[in-house]
C-alpha cells in the first residue's frame, strides 16, 4: 500500500498497521545483514522548529540505511534571516521542490496537516506541538510489542506515569483500540489521569480499562508495563512520587515474558538497576525507530 | 566554460550567462527525470557565518542531486572552540583541504573574494554580510525571466519596494543592463529609492529607467513585476504603503502573460490571494533556485 | 590491526602507530588521486556536546572520503526537548544502534571512556571536556613530523606557549615519549610550565628534557618548533610576552629544515609573515588530520 503522507495516528487502518510491521520487520533484516535498499537518488529534508537530536538521528539513519540523502535543520525559524515567522506553508511550498519527502517537527498542533496541503511531495510528521501528534513514536511502541508477541490481541498493558500530557501513551492507547481484547491499566496520581477524550474513545470500541492510583495489583497479570515520566512539581503529595517509579525491587512480581517499555529519555522513575533484566526491552524499542521509520519511508516514497 | 569562482554578478559576461542557462535548463530536465550525475565523490563545504536555512537547503540538495555529499554548519563563528573571531583566511585555508568546493555566507561585504584569494578549491558566494553580493539569487532570478520569455532583450520590468538596501533588486538591475532594450522601472517611496551608484551604471550602459513613487500607471506595461519587501518602521508616512503591495485586486492591470516574482520570505507585500494566479511565478522561482545552483556547481567542478 | 575504540593516546603502542602512520600515508595517496573506499554503507554519527566546526568538519570529511555517511549534531545536550542532562549512557546506548562508528566531544573529562563501555559500535573520542583528551589531535601532530622526517627517533622539540594547559603539547610529548632519543624543551612563562605528571612521565622513560623561559638559545637546535597560544591574562608581567611569538625575525635563526608546527587556531603568537616560509607547516598540519582521521577510521570499522 502507498501511503501519501504519515500525519496522525489515525490513518492507519489495522491492515496498513500489519503491512507495515511486516514492511519494519524486512527493514530490520536488511540491517541485520548490512544491506541497503535502492534509494540512493532519494532526498530527505528534516525541517525542525526545535531541536530533538534522538528523533532526528532516527529519521536521518532510516533514509541512509536505505540508501538516500539528507539535509537537516534544527532551527527551522531560521529558515530565512530576513523575516521572522514566515508561515509554515511558503517554507513547505519551497522545500519540497528541493526533495523527495519532508520530515517535519512543528510548534503548532497542527503543523503537519497544514504542510500536507501544500506540499508537492510526502510529509512525516516528527512531532507536531505541545499536545499534537507524534505517530512514528505510536507506531515504533506499537511494532515493538507486536515484534514480540506476534500479535496484539488480547494483550494487557499498563501506562504509569503523567498520563494526562503523556503523547505516546495517548497514541498507544489509541492504535490498541483498534485490536480485540486489549486490557488496559492507567496507572496515575489522580490528577495527572488519562484525559476523557481517549476513555471515550476507549469505551465507544469497547475496549476494557480501569484506572488505578498505584502498580501493585496488577504487575501480575500485564503483558506490558508502559513507564513514562512524572514531572514532580505537577504532583501535590510528594511521599506518592514513589508509588509510580520501577525499580529491581519490583521485577519479581512481573510475569516472566512481561515487557518493559519506556519513551526515554528518563530521570528517576526507571532505575538504571532494571537495565540488565531480559524484561528491560526500552533501548530495543528505541532501536525500533529505526526500522520503523525505514519501513514508512518505504511505503511514502514508493512509487504507485 | 570552467569558472574558478562564483564571487559576484559582475563576473557574469551575456555568454556566460548564456551557457549557465543552458546549463540550468539541462540541470532542470536532469531532475524531472529523476537522474543524476557523476559528481559522487565530490564533497561541498557549507560555511554560513549566519543561518539562512532555505539558501543553504538550496545549495545542498544542488550538491545531493549532482551525486555529491555535503558537510555544513549554519555557526561558522564556532569554527574553533577555543579562539573567538578567528581570520577567515585560516579557516577557509584549512576548509578548503577537506573539501571540492565551499558555499560560504560571510559577515563582511568581501568575504567571499577574501576567501577566494586563499582557497585551494572554488568559492561560491551565498550572500555577503549586508550590502554586500549574494550573486546566486540575482542568477535565478534572471534564469527565472528568461526561462520564462526566452529573451531578455526588450524586457520591461519593474521593482517595486525598499530599493535602497535591496540586494536582489541591485544585483538584478546589473546583470539586465547587460542586455538590449531593457526598460526598467524603480518604484519606491522616495526615501527607499534605488541609490545613485545603480542609476548612475544603467545611464553609462543606455539603459532606460525611470523612477516612479507607484504603480498604477506602469502595471499594464511591463512583463515582469518584481516585488521586494518594505520595513514599515522606515517608511514615514504610513498610508502611503498601500501604494506597494500587490493583491488579487491589481492582477486585472497587468498583462496576461506578465510574471509576478519575489525573492521570498514575504509579508504583507504580496497577498496570497495572488497565489493561484498563473502569473505568480515567485514558487516556480525559488525552485529555479536548485537548477541554478546545480548548474553553477557543474561550472567550477568541472574538470578544466 | 583492528582496534575497538579510540579513546586516549596512552592506547597507542609503537607498532600500532607505525601501521598508524602507513595507513594514513595511504589515505592520503587514495584522497591525491580522487579515489573513495568501500565504505559507502556505513554510517558515522557525529555527537558534539560543545560546537567545534573544524574537529567536526574533519572527520566528517574523512567519512565522506571513505565513501560513507554522516549523521550529526554540534548541540547534543538538546538530544530531548523534554530532559535536561540525560545521561551520557542513555543516549549512546540509543545512537549507537542507529550508527556504525560514534565520534564524540563530551564535556566531561572521561566522557569517551563512559561512551565506550555501553556503546555497541566503536567510540572515537573528538575531544573529552576540559584537561580531558583530544587523542586524534595528537595523532595528527605525531603523523605530521613523522611523515617529514620518516623517523621521530633523536627528534629534537620545542614546545613554546602556555604549556601547562595545554592539551595537544601534553599528549604529544606523552606519545613521543616512546620513541629513542628524543630531546624535548618546554618553554614557557614560569607560571604556565608543563605540568609534573608529564615531566615525571618523561623522567620514568628516561626522555631529556629541559624548562626554558625564551626560545632564543635552542631555535637553531630544534627539529620542530610546536607553537601553542597564551592567554594574556595568564602571564602576570605583558612584557614577557614578545618572547613566545614566532614572526619572520625568528625564521632565520631555524634550522633549513626545521619544522613549525601550530594546533591552530591562532591568535598573535604566530604571526602571518611566517606563512610563506616553507617551514611553515601549520596547514599541512591541520589537512593531515583528514588522513588521519580516514585511517582511524579504517582501523575501527573493518572487519575482524
Amino acid at each position: 500500500m502507498k501511503m501519501q503522507h504519515v500525519l496522525e495516528s489515525q490513518q492507519f487502518t489495522v491492515p496498513l498497521l500489519m503491512e507495515f510491521f511486516q514492511r519494519a520487520r524486512s527493514m530490520e533484516k536488511i540491517v541485520a545483514r548490512g544491506g541497503t535498499m535502492d534509494y540512493h537518488d532519494k532526498i530527505m529534508a528534516t525541517l525542525f522548529y526545535r531541536p530533538s537530536t534522538r528523533t532526528r538521528f532516527s529519521f536521518e539513519a532510516a533514509m541512509y540505511r536505505l540508501g538516500g540523502k539528507v539535509f537537516s535543520t534544527e532551527q527551522a525559524n531560521m529558515f530565512s534571516s530576513e523575516v521572522e515567522g514566515e508561515q509554515l506553508e511558503d517554507t513547505i511550498r519551497i522545500i519540497s521542490s528541493f526533495c523527495d519527502v519532508i520530515v517535519l517537527r512543528s510548534l503548532e498542533s497542527n503543523g503537519a496537516r497544514r504542510a500536507a496541503a501544500v506540499s508537492t511531495v510526502p510529509v512525516m510528521n516528527a512531532g507536531d506541538g505541545a499536545g499534537g501528534q507524534h505517530p512514528t513514536q505510536a507506531l515504533l511502541d506499537l511494532y515493538t510489542i507486536y515484534r514480540e508477541r506476534r500479535s496484539l490481541d488480547g494483550l494487557s498493558i499498563a501506562f504509569i506515569g503523567e498520563l494526562d500530557q503523556g503523547r505516546t501513551a495517548r497514541s498507544l492507547a489509541y492504535l490498541l483500540s483498534k485490536f480485540d481484547r486489549v486490557k488496559i491499566y492507567f496507572v496515575s496520581p489522580p490528577e495527572l489521569q488519562m484525559k476523557q477524550d481517549i476513555l471515550d474513545h476507549l469505551e465507544a470500541n469497547e475496549v476494557w480499562y480501569s484506572l488505578e492510583t498505584g502498580f501493585e495489583n496488577i504487575l501480575g497479570e500485564v503483558d506490558v508495563v508502559y513507564q513514562t515520566r512524572i514531572h514532580p512539581e505537577r504532583v501535590s503529595d510528594h511521599s506518592q512520587l514513589r508509588r509510580y517509579m520501577i525499580d529491581a525491587g519490583v521485577l519479581p512480581k512481573m510475569k516472566p515474558d512481561a515487557m518493559i517499555l519506556h519513551p526515554l529519555p528518563r530521570t528517576v522513575e526507571l532505575d538504571k538497576t532494571v537495565d540488565g533484566d531480559p524484561r528491560a526491552l526500552y533501548f530495543r524499542q528505541a532501536q525500533n525507530g529505526l526500522f520503523v521509520r525505514m519501513a514508512l519511508l518505504t511505503m511514502v516514497l514508493e512509487d504507485e
